[in-house]
């Protein structure tokens, strides 16, 4: 039996809330039941230095986490002078995921950076920040659209989507929440895109090794639990 | 004429969302317009090092501004590892301002952090932090109270609230937002208390100095405008 | 009665050494009783990068502390490796005083730096800051005119010049030193020019809030004590 | 056709060369090919804090690159004044991979840090770190064996080792070298124990997404390497 | 022709201001013609951890410039967020130095931290520093001695005292200047007791290699100012 | 008797192991006995900022320790988050020396950094650093000469070796390993040229000072041992 009462391969009620930012070029608040994620696109007319003059693009991201998501108060890494290496790890994960699925080139010399900020944490917070980061992708895509800028079509090849799956109490359960997350034996996170391919794989055990078959177990769990997050992608931003 | 239609002493839309954060004591998302700040306050069982074992609590705030509140991404501070100097100064002015009328001994050796992140921005953030501060403040000592831990009339000795005002265009106006900001001549914060009393005051020209009328003015407008806030503290908290 | 047994309206004494660099373009010791500041005014032939190309110049301030200008020695920012928010703070309050009465324009490209280093402190060393950073500001120009860089009648608008009070043991009294400054119900910092315009404001009650009568006493109090410092810094540079 | 000759399943010459320290508790110089990884082991009477009191010991991984261990000069983390994402992610992910494998009560309150320093680099330097880690910690585990410390075979539960597998040139190859790094569409790497048990699976799409398929290719491939290097593991401190 | 039109073996005029320094339990301000750096001496009543509990105490010393104290504005190292090699460099010389001549088990377990903070610079600055440090470090013993607290002569077991000699224009001379440091072909600097023990040498060529020959002459230079500044030292005190 | 049993002016066993590192233009383990010093030269076709456009190259050097090279653990100093003052001292000593023996016109624009990373220390660390980096430095010009970018003979004026000597238990002896140098009462470091010419001196009393006599006898056995040091420059490199 899980915490929440969920079966095990249900995930939380997932919304997207899109436009919450006024001032982002495409934004979406998502929520994976309690974790609320803002995650805003901003683009900028210039890239990095080792790709000027190359006519790429570029797609990078940024997390964070507000000092009072958590059950307790963790310290401001602004206050505390520097990113700590989970963050950093979270936002090389989000900007290798999305960038799978962008054509660099049709982007253009420009770079959209996308800032994943976690307003309420409740587990899951780097996947829900991905599977929200595309819809922003995605909207400010077609405000470039819309200016003439760029065809989203070209640009933005496929979905991606990402969640995680654990073995909780003897059993492989899809999207851990925070209860879940703690007391799990093994946590993956699975990213994939819209047709299937995987992304990113990246699995921990927590104190016992896990087996092949344990494995695979997680990863069918993951492709339903992504199926169904880009359906409700396709759904949002129809 | 100001930009947003309003007259010279019209706030803009004040409203307070309290419990906006599941796991914080108390929290509040305030808006001022369009500008919306998330307010929590975590209570921690220990003080800083210069006020141990002397029976005493303290209360202290944290500024921060998602990099995408503003009309342009502005660098994370976290990444940039420092906070600037009008971070600083902002949150210094939130903790002064909200010690005003907390009783410190009656808070009993305990500290509360009022973290005051700004989601979006359109001028007068350090104000609408301060307004929605109070009112998380307010419900951290009501669950404290729950716990019979403190009584909150005994802690919380006033109400507080913030409003900036400026010369705009030649004339006095109340509560700034961007636009006016930007172009304002002089930029005031005043900060007091329900009972009319004056915490602080921050007055500031930019390009021509003011006169001492203009200034008495300006405060009149501010009176005014805390005296709503205030009343709108009651109604959220009744 | 104060504790140097002046009178309420009455400043300590205060000085003028110009000239105590003998490397800066403009320099200036200021004192106002024990608070001695070093105030040097540096010319460089570059302006921040967001002033490039534009024709205008800027003036800047820095504020330091030696770590025994106090009663206890404070730490050294540069060994704790950043500055403190009450730096910051006092820095940015320099800086904008100064450019109240520069024109930037007819300064042209080009940045003057005034450093501010408290050599000794006894309360009010931002005031004292400003107000010799003025007379290192006016010097550096000078040295400027002689090499027909500029006119300094034509970028030095007017004087500027500032003082704090206070409610010291229940009365309003003028230029705080640090034994009144501990024991102040309230502490204002004025900053105007010398044709009498306020350009900053900053009133901060400390315990007690304060009201506008005791806010208007101080600023009569503070209007004479500037109103001095400015004819002294016209005999200064006479 | 790999660049180095090699079969597609074939490891590069790896070696381990114990005792390179002469001050550690427990070191190893590993090698896979060019790769050469300095693995020390160091014994501290101390536990981080949030460990203190409950009789449980810690094993934590620092890693390190040599400005020059790469083809081009990198620049040295220290004088840049922080560790790198990309370092932080590597240290964090030796220092779980060795914990899989201790029993963290039987070692007692102490802690065991590994370093893992790379003198040259060619590919696949975690892995090798990790694989080169778990002599180090085995030999200062000896050496406290030595002392009456503790028994090694209650502290140390299995081996763990770390191969890196891709698709290379449309073919799944095994522990790549930078050659191959560097033009691999996909990237992953395996940390499993001697028993078998996987520990941790990290697999990236460079560019294209991967199917399952090829997934567990990969992983088949890295099941057969990492019993090669743990039977080498056997040899060593046989 | 020296530039400033001395001897070759002629000091520049050094003088010590006691007691510049208000607060400080001993300080001096001393010139080494228009190098002025202000020593100070804070004595606290605690020591480094690695002293504690072992009945001695510790003599240390800070090194700072002010930014415009050179013939160039340079930066600020607390807004640069660090001390450079250099001033790291002189501190630990001034520290050392100190020491040299103390005994830390009749100071007792207590720290005394001499801040060397250049005003005003034109070669020198660390030699000079070094001599009036010594100043301030007897006048805080002084003061320490007048509490009952030590015995001077216990602490102080001579003095301590230094001067930079070079090759300039092909011949060697006492005391740099700016001037002659620039131009130097070897720059040396000597620490010696008032005794005539050698406390330390720095010897440097710059650009061609210098002979025994060249390093004794200087040497014996350095003997002669050391003599004379002891004196001086001597005389101040008296 | 010396701990290792050497003759009063006796070397431990020196070597240089050219060609160590597979990436750099020119590397070199050094070692004196227990010492091992990786020095590698890496060459760059750019310089620092205030070289731009001269005409001159310039030769740089950075210092490193493994933490646990020593006895005990040190604290990693990329973690840290900065170089200590030791690091610096050493780093810019390394670049001096070398930079005194290079025809830095010769070079042309180019930068050559020399890495001097501690794999093992047992004392005289930065003295074997010195003289591997200068068998890593030719080895670069050698690598460039190849290429036809400059004459070796040209940028190369002589040899430059280093040597500590100290005075040990009341007698004076060359060459201080680990033991000596916790205990000796005096410690000096010479480099010198192979032509004889001294470069650098550094020569500090830990405790009681010392006299001229004794450090004339220090600075006669650092000649005898680095004249043997630049034979076997010689004996390496031929």
């Amino acid at each position: 039996m899980r915490p929440s009462g969920r079966k095990l391969d249900q995930m939380r009620a997932v919304s997207f809330e899109r436009g919450f930012s006024k001032h982002a070029e495409g934004s979406c608040l998502v929520r994976f039941g309690d974790t609320h994620v803002l995650c805003t696109a901003s683009l900028e007319e210039r890239v990095p230095p080792w790709l000027r003059n190359g006519g790429k693009g570029w797609v990078t991201a940024e997390y964070g986490m507000l000092p009072r998501a958590t059950g307790d108060r963790m310290r401001r890494e602004a206050s505390a002078g520097k990113q700590g290496g989970r963050t950093q790890e979270i936002q090389r994960l989000i900007g290798r995921s999305l960038r799978a699925v962008v054509d660099l080139e049709a982007l253009g010399e420009r770079q959209i950076t996308i800032d994943c900020d976690v307003i309420q944490a409740d587990g899951g917070t780097r996947t829900a920040g991905i599977t929200g980061a595309w819809v922003a992708l995605h909207d400010c895509l077609k405000w470039m659209e819309a200016r003439s800028m760029v065809k989203v079509d070209r640009v933005l090849k496929d979905h991606v989507a990402a969640v995680s799956c654990g073995i909780f109490a003897g059993q492989s359960v899809l999207d851990l929440d925070y209860l879940e997350d703690s007391a799990a034996e093994t946590d993956s996170n699975f990213v994939m895109t819209g047709s299937g391919g995987i992304v990113e794989i990246q699995g921990t055990a927590e104190g016992v090794p896990f087996s092949q078959e344990q494995f695979l177990e997680l990863m069918l769990l993951a492709r339903s639990g992504i199926s169904g997050l880009v359906q409700m992608q396709k759904d949002t931003i129809a």
